[in-house]
């Protein structure tokens, strides 16, 4: 960490600071220049709050040299984390296919639609029992219901199942379930991550509409620091200046999430985009970026989903769309 | 609600469409232009869903034309909604300062603090119990302790208390709260919302730092659809390109959210800007553009805060801008 | 266009609006509503100034629904516009590649560089003349002599060769360019623009950093208004929030820019990240979600370029890159 | 500046760049970290390329300490520049109202409105001549007409007049302007500000809708670099995620430019904000956070006006306006 002082800092207060870094086990080299001195601190800084430091009158600017995340940091864990679900391997090279409807509506809906992804080389089926709505007036999900019917799917395909968990009120319905989703408007939700770092079941966390990638893995290191190590990262879009898109997919999330960590990460091109035709090109771009996964929306009859139709794929446009990112997979993989 | 066509649409989709629009008692004015047909829909467009539209092959678009709230929509209520506090009253032409630390320290800090803010003319304190942080290593509030001391301070100088709830898990320690704030990073956390519309009490609600006035006004009104009405509305920066600051404090949401809504609208400079010599001027600013209050943060010791110490006020300091803003509030009021 | 008029407006106000767009030869629609009337506006309204209708006092709000650019726009030519450069086809479903320094340094670099890249399979010899540069106080290029340099590499490969202009002064210096580029911080340098639209040459027109789709193509309508109908595209990553990558890469641009244009669209992905190792996994994404060509900075010895040089990849990693690129185009391309 | 080693970096090449940097006169603190050296460099390191410094291989991250502008920095120049333009001052506590239409149109226009701003109180007149325009189609000014007559106004009430410059090539039409305006989108073009550097004549210079502080900064020293030290910055509202408003104001870049520089910062309240209604309140909000001045659109017709209408005041609205912000101003400048 580098502290930037002020011009002619009050001596006494720069000795007092001095004094407290070090008895925090902090080295520090100092540098004087022209017009500023700065204070190089050497040791376990991950503990110092910058923003306290940032208080205080002699200091001008405070940079953090160390991530201040450490389970989820590749520094500290070069490998590649692979995370198995019920046979399934998601990171480690591996491309793993998670696909189903926005929502679970009824037991016919969903097993075909299982069925139909499977078929097409899915290996986990997903479905939302619980849906954040803008709205309140908006339809927010079977609910218990909704996971009665996802685990039915699992029995007669054999898929795992992902399906998004919205309050820790909820998490008993969730036990059976074989992947936890957090929803990018909870990425945030702190109460709810630590929660979560005291099961032992995988979370596909996605990441905040307007959050960094920093913030990101310092959510996954919410649930990490209590224990769960099994943290699925996913770039859905984020917000920007541009409305013709719901949300811009942000694809080099794919290798700087790769290189700061060693958690797999996914892609959600259907969020992204709002609109079911990106789904396909930013579907194979992801995928070319190095992606371990994708998360698709496939619905049998789009056009009467009842939330977030506009980006569902039929499924015969599913099946093409996995063919062309098993070969995409295929030449990025031969020729890393 | 405008539903624009695709060219050469197919016929029999578009009557099955308009049949169905009809049965849900939606009148339709079709308009054929050269390469478009657009369906201008009438009637209480609120409950459709605009993704079920855009999800039909056979249309490109769709813009709404009436807004999607209504509890919090000004048009069905025209007059200013004043909440009362004990006696302290919020919105209407008042200027309602809320000041006090960040965190909640001890019975000293808080004490000294809410009889240095009263002194000032502030009339709601405000402490932080429970802090969201963005690190799991960070200090995260004295919790239960935090909201006992405030109380203790309540008792002490008569203002009555705001402060955050994170979880509903939470909700009995704050029962004896006066108003209850839901942060920027819970702003739809629906879950939570739906709690707080059944709960008599005035709530805070912090616009996050990427979201839109609308989706800001679809929080509240989760809130006002409970039963809840007094929602207090909060502009606390929004995220942009710009790094300098730590947030741009958007006061346009000032003007904008009063003219879409008769909730009353407060500005929190201190963590718009991260920086605390920022918040005079925006503070003025914030009143000089009409906003009802202020939720700003004072520290009787900035320099040893807990947290986010680098945007509070000293006590002195504190006490000219309080000055200074009820003499701006003055000239905007008599003008208007 | 749609015209969404305010409550209860003043009846002349709104006779004498009808009248005047009736005047222009546009048939209108009226939609009466509960709470608002809506005009539906039919015929050639992209000569109406949606700020002059959106000026009036009972206007409350104006949408566009055709697009402002016609000729860009792929309703009026469905089919790609492919260019050709020199024999060198770009558009049209071929992948082109346009490689080489960020600058022009000497003799020796340039020609060393384009015949490396064209070894590699590079079509296009990319290089800077004239550098934009945000401070004053760094190198800004060889200007006449840079483009000596270009020519001269353009000899011995035979590769056309790209490059930027900065200003209309400097356009003599252009004459024997291959493909003028224009760059993201002039997009809306109209007067540019609008000279270019007056020669004969492929322009290549970079997204400026914080423009939509729309004005985008807005800027390609300036140029082909004047009659030059060879513009290239190109997405080179826009500003966000986030700031561990330089710019944002847009992928999403190539699928939305070529549904709406028939004009080729082209990837920088070196100025995007500005991060060499982000260079590979965005390029793969761009081909991957269809872009007809990618913009790449190669240097001999990157560590000494002068500028941009943490963008640039060494020969042999692009070489590695090119085949790489080929083969996921073949994917992209035969399942098409 | 601080460069920020990578973990276990080749010696000869540290070696080397050490070498280097004292070539340059630069001192080298150097600390050694568990997992990275950190390398502090003393002396000036303006001339410093970051980019070359960060394209080596042994470099993981570069942070700048010093601001890169000199002229413009008020680290180097604590005093306010005021600036005189035929008497008015500009800058140093003044509160400067520029207005006048959006764009001159006929004479009987911009004399009206010229001697109806003068009556409220403002010294400067504005008026645009040449109209940048996201369209070609669009009206793009009367160009030397408008200036001829934006002269006449000046003639008539003694008003100096501010206008805006889009091409080095209109120069000679500016030579007698009182203040010449570089609009949003040509912030960073650079040969325009070289131009401009090298003339004795202040110059508006306004924030690009996507430019940091910084930049902006940047972009005034490239016209101090030549030599002319009048320059008045001018924020006009940032590109968000908002919609609402057509673009956001960010009212802190008052207090931040005006800390890190002494040139004088005025707002412009009518294009950030797109809406009329929103003028009067962004205005009392640059005063009160501390504006040097405000640029305001005013019409005598604002339903005609041929362009940017929707954020023009009529006479009277701004005469009353005037009034408060006259106010507002005396209550910020007394308790300062």
């Amino acid at each position: 960490m580098i502290v930037i002082l002020k011009e002619n800092p009050n001596k006494t207060q720069v000795d007092s600071l001095m004094a407290w870094l070090e008895s925090k086990g902090i080295e520090i080299h100092t540098s004087v220049g022209e017009h500023q001195t700065v204070l190089g601190l050497v040791g376990d800084t991950s503990k110092l709050d910058m923003d306290l430091l940032l208080a205080l009158d002699i200091v001008e600017d405070v940079k953090r040299i160390q991530e201040p995340y450490k389970n989820a940091n590749r520094k500290f864990h070069p490998d590649d984390t692979v995370i198995d679900v019920g046979g399934v391997k998601i990171g480690g090279g591996n491309l793993t296919l998670i696909a189903g409807p926005c929502s679970v509506e009824n037991e016919e809906q969903i097993i075909a639609v299982a069925q139909a992804v499977k078929a097409s080389g899915a290996q986990i089926l997903r479905g939302g029992a619980f849906k954040p709505r803008t709205s309140p007036y908006s339809f927010q999900g079977l609910h218990g219901e909704g996971i009665r019917l996802l685990k039915l799917a699992r029995e007669v395909t054999g898929l795992p199942i992902v399906t998004e968990l919205m309050d820790a009120s909820h998490l008993p319905l969730f036990e059976d379930v074989d992947i936890i989703q957090v929803g990018a408007r909870n990425m945030q939700n702190f109460e709810l991550l630590k929660l979560l770092g005291h099961i032992d079941k995988p979370i596909l966390l996605k990441r905040g509409l307007a959050n960094t990638y920093e913030e990101l893995l310092m959510s996954a290191e919410y649930i990490m620091a209590g224990g769960n190590q099994k943290v699925i990262l996913c770039e859905r879009g984020i917000r920007t200046f541009e409305t013709y898109t719901r949300n811009t997919l942000d694809v080099s999330a794919v290798p700087v999430l790769k290189k700061l960590s060693h958690l797999p990460v996914i892609i959600d091109p259907s969020h992204s985009a709002g609109k079911w035709e990106l789904v396909d090109p930013l579907s194979c771009a992801a995928v070319a970026a190095g992606a371990d996964g994708l998360i698709i929306e496939v619905h049998n009859d789009p056009a009467h989903a009842l939330c977030d139709g506009p980006q569902s794929l039929k499924p015969a446009v599913f099946d093409a769309l996995a063919q062309k990112l098993r070969a995409i997979h295929e030449v990025v993989s031969a020729q890393k």
